[in-house]
């Protein structure tokens, strides 16, 4: 069963100037912005590959993305979302920040990233 | 009726260093840090002021500022955001994340922007 | 009395790419991940202590750190989390933003934090 889609933000997903690369927070939705819905951590890693698809897009390797800033609604959701994370970051892993907010229904994690496009030193 | 002056942060309006531009929080006050209060889009606009205000001091053009995040005290203003934000960027936008937090009373947003002084590419 | 070690995030403290330094939310804890306790002030001081060992171990000087954002677990904690700031930053200050968020027990405050590694302007 499909979730109603919500509306998305009246903005880019991402910004980038000079090498600084900044996206919009990503949620759990699917091309259609339908909530994917399901398991947090269906949900998460949802969130997780609309980060990877933006990145792409505006041109950036996985390994450029230095830091991930998530909100959670609910902090409860901090050991499922470190099972993701993992997942997600099997090699290097950029730095991190984890607290818990308040966030538009239905969504459980909001990912906001950082990224750098200059030559890896 | 003016309301009473709230204690500014001990911190710079913002820093810059090389073309990163980074402001401290935004909220809604006048030039005598008094909260501007009326309605959550009197406030926010205000906030906005503030942003291209120092954006203007530290020499940035609007179209330098990359991403936009906003605290909101109560996440049912986030239509009433939407209203301000379009107003605000009639042209090209930010990158944006809103979420809800926790603010400073009397205030009901706050706004984080990271700009970069770079040439637009 | 020590209080039990908490798991450390499965992430690295920092990543640096160019000049643009991120690092992980630094908490109150010792080199063993233990809290350290005791008032709030105690924690704070503690969270900047290890903002300045990573600092420090990524090869930023003090006066590079643009930006310091503080998650309170309450904002009650607004005034004595300013005089743990103004005893930090005796000198030039960064810019700021100071939000109310929920954090992983038993910690009080977080701190995210922006370094620009690049020549002082």
């Amino acid at each position: 069963m499909s979730a109603d889609p919500v509306t998305p933000p009246p903005a880019p997903a991402f910004r980038r100037q000079g090498d600084l690369l900044l996206l919009s927070g990503q949620v759990g939705v699917d091309e259609n912005w339908r909530p994917v819905g399901g398991s947090f951590a269906d949900e998460a890693r949802a969130a997780f590959a609309n980060v990877r698809r933006v990145l792409a897009e505006a041109g950036a390797q996985p390994d450029q993305l230095l830091k991930v800033t998530a909100y959670l609604a609910d902090l409860e959701d901090w050991a499922g979302y470190n099972e993701v994370w993992l997942e997600e970051f099997p090699g290097r892993r950029p730095a991190r920040t984890t607290i818990g907010a308040r966030l538009v229904p239905p969504f459980r994690v909001e990912l906001d990233v950082v990224a750098w496009l200059g030559a890896t030193p």
